[in-house]
Formats: structure tokens, C-alpha cells, sequence
């Protein structure tokens, strides 16, 4: 079985990573816009099986996109296309939280489970949905834990004393796993959204982290609000902020001269969305996790 | 059987215009748009059958937008929902033109039988697909001619020596089907695409239209190329260029600007997809062929 990658424009780098890792050759997808607004979506020559790279922030257009790429693989000859996308949209919306709105993750997870084989994705932001395999009903589902490469990013500048705080409720099993490795205390807070950019951060025992050096931690870094919050509260009792790790930062730049201005301190992600914190390449893990699962 | 139509931001004008002529209810759909660039998307409450009135010129983000809104509908009960997209995109890539196209008219159709039980679409952009459902393989596809619509709008204001130009071959059956409503002679010109933008018209009796009365017909305005290289030969030949009429109108407002300065004479289309040339409304032909099929 013969295998290529092939990325959707503005992928390059971390794509050719990925190849690279898997030593599988690395082909771009080209779109053109036509003035209508239509894409013409077209492919090189693929492997049997034919890994598509798109992480699917900002995911609407990019969705049919992407489903045309898998499309144009297909007529290629692939036998096989899995869609590699270290960042997957639209997990959160797994309920109508008021009556008579879609239920994204179904529809969006239904997508890809028609247009593809397998889908590769990094810490979906999963809440009541306990599987990634439920979301995309019938193809092979990976999901690639960050947390080892988190903990090696964070490994390379701590002190023994560093404390991991995390953001809210939903990151435990998260910062946890990412501080079990580091053999460092946590701290979870708590969290309440007022907003689509405004959250109120409660510690549960602030004394106890005056002076200490103290790293966020989370899985998502959507607008940065969260963080900014916490820095504040953070700095409110005492805390020395060393800075933020998350697997995926979507933050725009506004956004983060927001976080820059706020005291969290350096941010560093993983490369699973493009951008200026996207500084950890999460290419090995990806590898790493598709040979073992013989997709490539 | 009770039926609801609801439409997409930016359609209340059309779709409030059809609702009256079925006599049906009509809601709006509301889409928000999260920082991160995903869409919420929340409908009202649905009759057994729901009509989702969206023209889907700039397709792709619409596409995703509309399937998440057929899905909330069936939350919601509905138990049919039938996508009304007066302007249907995506029908002119029906083959791979070069190798590793996606054939995007494929993908798209087969995205929108998934989530839908029914399409309403007028004057779609077939070339080599003999039928509309071919396109929507498995659910009810109704193709309205909007050529009585367009024959009662030049109607209004031409004389009985006025010519109707086509400018090209795809064009013959659309303009002679107004022209024969009409009672008038028609020429179709030849055209070669060079560009996106840019086309060769050539005509093929030039001398036969000098100080002839001359109006341009054609179903798809797209960035107006055509119409204004059309409007130069006919110039060219004598011929009184008298204004534009046309199903569907796509054109920007740079692209409005360049037609108004090019000879071209007012424009009018159908009020498919929303804009300064879309003036003739749609509704009646729509919500008669809606009736007949019994969609509603």
C-alpha cells in the first residue's frame, strides 16, 4: 500500500513536517477562487491511501473544501482518504442549548463521515460526547493526545515548583495528564461564560498560590479571554504567571495583543492551527499515532 | 400537512415575497458567528414540511450554514425539508476539465440529497448533466424556467422590431424559449473564454443588427465579461443596445460599475440572488411550480 499527504493552502510547513515524519511524499491541493465565489478544488496523482491535511478552524468553507479535495482523490485512484485535521470545529456544539438550534457536532461529524475513511484529529474538544468514533459514525476515528508533547514543551523551561492551573472544570483530565508526566501539583478553577468573550474565573484556594510559580494550561485558547481572566485573578492573589501552554491557540491577532498586554506571559501551542504561539510542531505525535493505527 | 418557510440571513425580502404567494408562514434563521469562525445556527418552529429558502451564489460557508439549519428543522419536527435556492452554484464544474479537479457539481449535489428531501432551483447551469435530478440522486428536484418571468418583464417595454442577442451557444434554448413568448428574432453569438474574466464574442450576421433595436438575454450575470464584450461588438456593428435581462445576476459592484460604463443599458434579473440589478421578482414562478409539485 502506497500512501501521500496532501495539504489544503496555507499548510505548508506543518504538513511537509508530517510527511517527513511518515516519509511519505507531500503534494499541495490548489483552490481557485473564481469571482463568483465558487473554489475549483484540484489534486496531484495520489497514493493508494491519501491523508488530507486540513486543520478545520474557521471550518465553514473549509468544509466543502475539503470534501472536494476527497472527492478529486478519489477520481485519482486513492483507495482511501483520511483526513488529518489536528484541529477539529464545531465539537462544543454537541446539544441544542435552547430550542431550535443545530446540533453542529452531528451534522459536521455526519460530513466527514460521508466525504472520508478515517479521520486524525488532536484533543477534540469533546464534552458529552464521550468518543471521537460517535462523531464520525463508521470510519476510523484517531484521536492523538497532545499532552505528551505539551509536557516536553513545559519540561524544557520549569522549576520543580511550578504549578499547572487549569482554566475550568473541563480541562482536569487534561492538565492533569500533562502534570502526572511532570510530577507537578495542579489547580483547577472554575468557570463561568458571560459571554462570547467574557468568563468569570473563581480559584478554589487562592492563598495557596501566593508566590508560586504558576503555568496555564488548557486545551483550547479560543478568543484568549479565559486566559486573560485568569492572569488577572492570578496576579489578584499573588501568583508569579510563567506563561500559557495549550494544544491548539485560535486566537486572532488582536486577540493576542490582548494576552500580551494582559500578563499571562509567553504563549505556546502546538502547530495544529497555524499562527505566531504555534511554536511546538505536533507532527511526531501525528506520526507517531497514524503508523501505529496503519493508516499510512 | 402544514408547511413553514424559513430563510437565511439576508433573504427576508424574496422569501417573505414567496411565503405570501404560498400563504405560509415564514421565520427567519439566524446564524451568529462565534470568534472562532464557527457558525450557530437556530431556526424556529417547523411545519411537517419546511421550505429553506437560500440562493447559494458563494457557496461554500451557505452550504455548511444550510445544512446545519435542514438538521435543526428536523429537530424541530419537520418532517420534509425542501431547500429552495433560486440560484444554485457549483452546476458549471461537472467534469474534470484537467486532471485532479474535483468535480464539484457531483460533491455538491450529492451533499445537498443528503441533507435535504427535496431542491427548488431556477434555470441551474447545466452543460453536459441532461437533468436536474441526476444532480440530487434519491430526492424530489423541481426546475423552474424563470422564461416567462423574463418574457413578461421585456414585454413591458420593448417594440415589436427589438432582437434578443445570446451570447453564446449554451444560451439558444433559454433565449429562444423568451423569444418565442414574445413573438421576436434572436441571434446567438459565439463565445471563447480566455480568462476568468475575459472572452471573445463574435456574431455571426453583424451586418444584419446595424440600427436594430437590440436586447442582451442570457440566464447567468456572472462577473459581466460577457455582457460587456458582447455590448462592444454590438456597438461595433450598429446595433442599439437596449438593456440586459437575465435569470440569475451574480456581479459585484465593481462589476456593476464596469457594466454601467460600458454601453450595456440597464440590467435586470430575477430576484434569485439579492442586488441592484435584481428587480423582477421570482416569487409567483416559484410558488407556482412549489404548488404543482405539491412541496407545499
Amino acid at each position: 500500500m502506497s500512501a501521500s499527504l496532501h495539504f489544503m493552502p496555507g499548510h505548508e510547513p506543518a504538513a511537509t513536517r508530517l510527511a517527513a515524519e511518515l516519509a511519505i511524499p507531500v503534494q499541495p491541493v490548489t483552490v481557485h477562487r473564481f469571482p463568483d465565489g465558487e473554489s475549483l478544488v484540484r489534486v496531484a496523482p495520489s497514493g493508494d491511501t491519501a491523508l488530507l491535511y486540513c486543520p478545520l478552524d474557521h471550518p465553514d468553507d473549509r468544509l466543502v473544501q475539503v470534501l472536494l479535495a476527497a472527492s478529486a482523490l478519489r477520481d485519482r485512484g486513492a483507495e482511501r482518504v483520511v483526513l488529518i485535521a489536528p484541529y477539529l470545529g464545531y465539537m462544543r456544539q454537541d446539544i441544542a442549548f435552547s430550542p431550535g438550534e443545530a446540533v453542529s457536532q452531528r451534522v459536521i461529524g455526519g460530513l466527514i463521515a460521508q466525504g472520508f475513511d478515517g479521520l486524525v484529529t488532536v484533543d477534540p474538544h469533546l464534552h458529552r460526547t464521550a468518543c471521537l468514533g460517535d462523531v464520525v459514525p463508521g470510519i476510523a476515528a484517531l484521536n492523538v493526545s497532545a499532552a505528551p508533547t505539551i509536557s516536553a514543551a513545559i519540561a524544557a523551561g520549569m522549576t520543580p515548583d511550578t504549578i499547572l492551573v487549569g482554566p475550568d472544570a473541563e480541562s482536569r483530565p487534561w492538565v492533569e495528564a500533562v502534570a502526572a508526566q511532570l510530577g507537578l501539583e495542579t489547580v483547577i478553577a472554575e468557570k463561568r461564560r458571560l459571554g462570547d468573550r467574557q468568563v468569570e474565573i473563581v480559584l478554589p484556594d487562592p492563598a495557596w498560590l501566593a508566590a508560586r510559580p504558576v503555568l496555564l494550561v488548557d486545551d483550547l485558547i479560543s478568543s484568549g479571554g479565559t486566559l486573560i481572566e485568569c492572569a488577572r485573578v492570578l496576579a489578584a492573589c499573588g501568583a508569579r504567571l510563567r506563561g500559557a501552554f495549550a494544544t491548539h491557540c485560535l486566537a486572532s491577532a488582536d486577540d493576542l495583543a490582548a494576552l500580551a498586554r494582559s500578563g499571562v506571559g509567553p504563549l505556546a501551542a502546538t502547530d495544529s492551527v497555524p499562527g505566531p504561539a504555534a511554536t511546538i510542531p505536533i507532527a511526531p505525535a501525528l506520526a507517531a499515532a497514524i503508523r501505529t493505527a496503519g493508516m499510512a
